[in-house]
């Protein structure tokens, strides 16, 4: 549908100030209604009249030549980083966003469970944040290769043949993690991944949940009431997300690119599709037609 | 076992500055080992080297004729609490502790789950910390009317009848809870209690688990995804909250002598057991020989 | 200027849905941006864009006929409220905005420093969040009587003739302060007053500055940084404070009717101008011509 | 005094569970009285009994032979730690300190005042808790150069012969900081330093005053109330300081290396101090005699 993407300005309204024709920019595809108590005190991802650009029919994505956007939504980016990174910057706020949900800082022991993209990317902005350890788990020997290598984090691959009690002690156990993590970042979804992840973390610990699964999940709350472990939810993105996403790539404390599999002219968009469904590549990108 | 007591000190160590023989003093019957890194950062209610007052045979209760306690953990009352109402600074303080992390402020509109003497202490702290609106639920009407009369909170009795979800709904709608509680506070540990509390939660709202249940429970968590909330989890008490229990208490903002429904002398112990088993009253206090 | 005030929606624009004819208003006078950084992540009252309504020429006040708002920035108030007590929900705000930063809440011991308006309803305010002992201070006397009786809070007068160091020695002992206040509302903008009220603090507490007064003022770092205390300035109110200052009127929490020392005609307006240039009472208000 | 030591186990008490002759240590120099207020609610470093280690006659400083230290204040360090770092952990501390208080983010743009042995750890620290940008400021070329060339940081040395309002307009200018700095850690303790700091903030900025200086300090006070700037001040290092400090030492985010500028036998320890006292390179240690 297009909810990630990035783009070179056409045009700019009258009452437009920072952005002008030709600008590069990075997209933020949820437009707020900037009115209601969530939008004015700084969690306007909550909106309720949020018009997010994959809901058709009332929103189209941005897979259009022109995209009419609000001027604080466009974020332009440096010479430094491709119209393609430009692209990562969405999932990448994603991360961003959950991380400082979790409130990651030098000294913390992390965890992040999946090793798709928003998974390594979420990895790597808590590297950035200053963790001191990461490490990342993944039911796919491959993708935890890719993020070994790519992240330089320590990696984990659940046994379903195990309960997640006993897997967490073997993750505790192989990754020197004694203490428990401090900050498990989930990004699967997936009941049993949350129910380890919860199993991982200290006294104390916080439990962020950002991979979307299943309606009703069963967790082990008795557990999490004998330690005052935090679940926190995380939505989207909100105030800064974007920005702190541009600036660790402009930094160079994240790279996207090494997630970007292919790039597919406009014309032959369904390619591209057919690519992800088939699970060939990781973001398979579909370019725009320039004016 | 006796972790809820007050008592009369009998005689103070050599370094004991701040107590003398005759104080009169609530008593915290956890002693934390004040080294560890959850200690040293203000989080004493998690260290694992603490010893409670309940947990024989490595630490008995406070049902002795003398009971030994760390100066610290022994709060001298003023004239105007009764030993008998200093018993329950204890359970108060579980309710002060959940309170304090839900961050209950005034404009919050509030749900506390369970009007029993943690709920209805809960519900009652609540108020203390300005919130705008009070609803107590429970499935028991008697417990309803108590909470009502003595708290001035609306209340609800959720039918089983029906799903936590539509309960939720009817809640919200009899209580005038439009946009849903800023703040839900669990207090029984019941499964079906926690996800109608969550249903009724706004976007962003917190749920803080208080009562202990069983070991796992199926929570909504797409809904809370969906809506960023958080779930935290309360632990006993910790720094800060008995001596806000007693200002509670000192001010009038909160009473607790309606929760007092006998008081058995020492010899007769065994009758205040029986009367809590077979469900008479709700704090059934033993008086200790004065010496 | 007119910067407070309420009003009767005369008209409503086609884009207006919570608001119609004939409801009454407390009006909040600065109108932000909604689109820069501060306005999107909860600090809308440091919007560099903002339009205050006593700014003029760009900006005028309250002071005619008819005025145009967003509906955002109008609340209506419950039958309750008189449109005479919403004016005051103005400077209400200004006290919810300082008692918010400061974190006020119960177990705090605080002084506010100045008992005019401002410092009159900061005190007020500092109750409703639950504070143990609110100590207000001010040079007059009857002042301070006027604050005793309305807030039931106790007072300190300042002498010039002593240092602001013994005048804090003396505060804490005649107000039974014996380890210092942990939150200072600073009203009056006095530098003096910002010293004293410095030096009532306990080690790690917080002063909050709401009056605004001189440019440059001399204050005492050194004992500021041996006691790892925090200095925040307050300025103006930002998102929730109107929603909460109008909660606690209704609630009956804050009373306003007492600051209410006249009500002139609109077309004798000069008349309220006069009354308080001369100093003679608290509030003077201007009452419009109805429809 | 010797308050920066490190050293090796000589012998432990039959209580100590975590530490073995032999075991090299750094140490955290001040030990709280683990009963109070402060050291229960994880702020020991405001505890009113701290004996720190270098307050003669009641407490001496490390410069002997044995030093009996309390177990958990003493940090067990790893062997790519050499003891002569082990020193500096301490100031490292301070830094830490100071940037947890400030709360440096991704993102952030940071002003450190003072490129001593202080500043110059404080701006390595920023980095490490992720800022975009580091400005380093001081009033002497060479310790300019040095940190510019250790740090990567921008440099900035003002000038007396304008105003701190002036210097701070320049510095914006020069470095970029169009919109301001998000934090400023103050490291001098001189008052004009603070002055120019506290120009250079962005609206809701947040300055910390890490360096101790003369007793009363003039301020811009009435530019911060109108910008909602935040003065913190830092007093020494509290839980999780050295533990992070150690963690920033290891992973080599943080090198210490630099500012070691020579190792004075025991015998010879004067020598130290004569250094010191010429200005002699930045850290003198002493070092004492092996078993």
């Amino acid at each position: 549908m297009g909810h990630e993407a990035s783009g070179i300005i056409h045009k700019a309204g009258p009452a437009v100030s920072n952005l002008k024709p030709g600008d590069r920019v990075a997209i933020e595809p949820g437009f707020s209604c900037k009115s209601c108590t969530y939008c004015k005190s700084g969690r306007y991802n909550l909106c309720q009249k949020m018009k997010f650009a994959a809901d058709p029919p009332s929103t189209h994505g941005t897979l259009s030549r022109y995209f009419k956007i609000p001027e604080d939504f466009a974020y332009r980016i440096p010479d430094s980083i491709s119209l393609e990174e430009a692209v990562l910057v969405e999932p990448l706020s994603v991360a961003v966003h959950g991380v400082r949900l979790a409130d990651v800082r030098p000294g913390h022991r992390v965890i992040v469970q999946g090793a798709g993209a928003v998974g390594y990317l979420t990895a790597a902005t808590a590297w950035a944040y200053g963790a001191k350890q990461v490490v990342i788990t993944d039911i796919n020997a491959n993708k935890l290769e890719f993020a070994e290598k790519g992240l330089n984090c320590q990696t984990f691959k659940p046994q379903s043949s195990s309960t997640p009690e006993q897997e967490a002690a073997r993750l505790k156990q192989e990754t020197g993690l004694v203490d428990g993590a401090d900050v498990v970042l989930e990004c699967t979804g997936v009941e049993s991944s949350a129910q380890l992840g919860i199993y991982t973390l200290r006294r104390g610990g916080v439990f962020v949940q950002i991979g979307l699964g299943k309606a009703m999940q069963t967790l082990p709350l008795h557990a999490m009431c004998e330690r005052e472990m935090v679940l926190k939810t995380s939505f989207r993105y909100g105030p800064g997300d974007f920005e702190i996403a541009l600036g660790l790539l402009e930094s160079g404390k994240v790279s996207v690119s090494s997630l970007i599999s292919s790039v597919t002219p406009f014309n032959q968009a369904p390619k591209a599709w057919k690519k992800t469904m088939n699970g060939e590549g990781i973001k398979n990108l579909i370019e725009g037609v320039k004016d």
